[in-house]
């Protein structure tokens, strides 16, 4: 039996990431048993992160004001560089860094058409100059275009003083050498440390 | 770095059956990287299916209508009993039946305190009557409460003169015997059939 205004729900559902119809359906399923009022907060909640989450002016990351809170407090001695927003997340759990970061929107990929002046580089440059930094930490997916963007930012900035350094590449904690793929354990042969 | 109205979309989106706070924040980044317009219609198709989805008068599946269309067009001689709105969805899929369906809206548990008049078995009798239908199918999940269900609903109408029938239960179609437990399969021993 069809029912538009479910069916149309599930479709919004099916666009959010890796969600099929099964899925979907639950989802809408979910939403018509819960309380109205969950699920107008749910709405207004979708509607409000649209309409206040902005990026921020300098680091480019998600933000609700013009320059985000990070960039307003913290130390630009050192900038870590990501792809994404969602890579901001991630490297935010790194115990031993407290550094602002830079998100780049992307990273070179001749395949996609996607030069260096298709992501924010420039920014990064004037970051660097405006607040005299003494490092950038590359911290791009460890793949060809990462690599690449990494490669390209740090032979800009090399000469001009700006110590740029990548995230080590080698095997996962916890993981078994067994299932490791070639390229990763090369890479990790190649970083090894003295211990 | 807390975003308020970030934080406020992934729990909305933790609500849902199944997701954790890593894949509500997926969700929720796929949001903010959607158009103005495809998050606004996401929010409309929100508020619109809680809004516009009520339960069917007759038969208690969801419907826009107070009678669903089913229940309108089809012919009432069989009944479909499930426990939930969901349930109808999977039976339409069989290609053997056509006929309507009629939602408990729960089955009975006395775990849960739920007896027979906390499930829709009252509105069935009526519409039972109404309809002078000849057989219900009991397509409750074959678990105990199921199972119960069934038994109940079959012991008031089997004096009434209705037909009561239950999906058989066996082993699944392309599943390994090796992998089927010994419920399924004394079930499926019991109900063998000729060949």
């Amino acid at each position: 039996m069809y029912i538009e205004s479910l069916e149309k729900l599930i479709n919004s559902f099916r666009s959010l990431p890796g969600v099929g119809y099964k899925t979907a359906q639950r989802y809408a399923y979910s939403i018509l048993n819960s309380d109205n009022e969950v699920a107008k907060q749910f709405a207004q909640n979708i509607l409000d992160a649209k309409s206040k989450i902005k990026f921020c002016e300098e680091c480019g990351n998600f933000s609700e004001t013009d320059v985000c809170e990070n960039c307003l407090k913290k130390s630009k001695d050192v900038i870590c560089v990501v792809k994404e927003p969602k890579d901001v997340v991630a490297m935010e759990k790194v115990k031993n860094f407290d550094g602002v970061f830079h998100v780049l929107h992307g990273t070179i990929s001749p395949l996609e058409g996607k030069g260096p002046n298709d992501i924010r580089i420039k920014e990064l440059l004037a970051r660097i100059q405006k607040y005299d930094t003494k490092e950038v930490i590359m911290a791009t997916n460890p793949d060809v275009e990462g690599d690449a963007t990494a490669m390209y930012i740090s032979k800009i900035l090399t000469p001009l003083g700006v110590k740029v350094t990548r995230l080590a590449q080698g095997v996962s904690m916890g993981s078994e050498l067994e299932f490791a793929d070639e390229v990763t354990l090369t890479r990790a042969m190649e970083s090894r440390i003295k211990i």
